[in-house]
């Protein structure tokens, strides 16, 4: 058994989600999203991030991380948040010891509904069928794609504690 | 008396340098240079920036924090590796519960050498004069550049702590 701790990392919008997989079932173990206001200071923006991540991570205890790549087409000043959010996403998982796995963004698409070129909504619904179970009627699009990055993860073989 | 930790956030270096500030005069405290190598995967690099930094705000309990603006006028790959860099520097600070102030590069070099279009070796010759003190011959530009924005700051009235 592993469990995933998925990450979709944005300054103003963070969402994560947590599956167990035994190498045949997925499991739905948590989610949530982490909201930042624009009218707090940068840093109080990214340190919340960072704290309310760890917290998940504490809590969840996961063994591996995925999140997706950013593939930086569009302007700088995007890529510059996009990449402080980031940042302390990825520093959470590494304060934590944990391995980071990254998929391109078609790449969690493909997996999770079948074609690289979904839509959003098409993610959340196959992310629920999925991991068949309750509690996910408020799921939101961000802790979505954050499942769909955890469940994309369990679907490759570099799936590493399976074997311990 | 106010303790000020400047920072100059970087991937691949980051300087950081502490000095006092009574009003009148400056006094050099420390400084250091953060490296990590592009070998590493990059959350064990961003975790290295962010544990080094709080190490050393840590070890030398600053009451505020100077950072230079970033303008995001060149590649979007560029300002996402800086941004992840600065964002753990930030998050860094906000852990400590630091409060951060942020200042352009130009604003920084006119300040220590008197024009805003100074030469990184003209920048670390001042801060070496102002500072005025033994220790620095090894100093490195990344920790001249953290140094010059703590006596930017400190050369500002927005020095919060000196009235306390």
């Amino acid at each position: 058994m592993v469990r995933i701790f998925g990450i979709d990392p944005g300054l103003h919008i963070t969402g994560w989600g947590v599956i167990d997989y035994d190498g045949y079932h997925l499991k739905y173990v948590s989610h949530g999203t982490i909201k930042t206001s624009p009218a707090d200071k940068i840093e109080r923006r990214l340190g919340t991030v960072h704290r309310q991540l760890l917290d998940a991570m504490k809590n969840t205890a996961p063994q591996e991380v995925g999140v997706e790549q950013i593939f930086v087409n569009y302007n700088p000043a995007s890529s510059l948040k996009l990449g402080m959010a980031r940042g302390v996403a990825l520093c959470a998982a590494d304060l934590m010891g944990l391995k980071i796995f990254e998929y391109a963004p078609n790449m969690v698409k493909k997996t999770v509904v079948g074609s690289g070129h979904a839509a959003k909504a098409q993610v959340s619904d196959m992310v629920k069928r999925l991991l068949n179970c309750g509690g996910l009627d408020d799921l939101k699009d961000d802790a979505a794609d954050a499942l769909a990055v955890a469940i994309c993860h369990a679907h490759h073989d570099r799936v590493c504690q399976l074997a311990m």
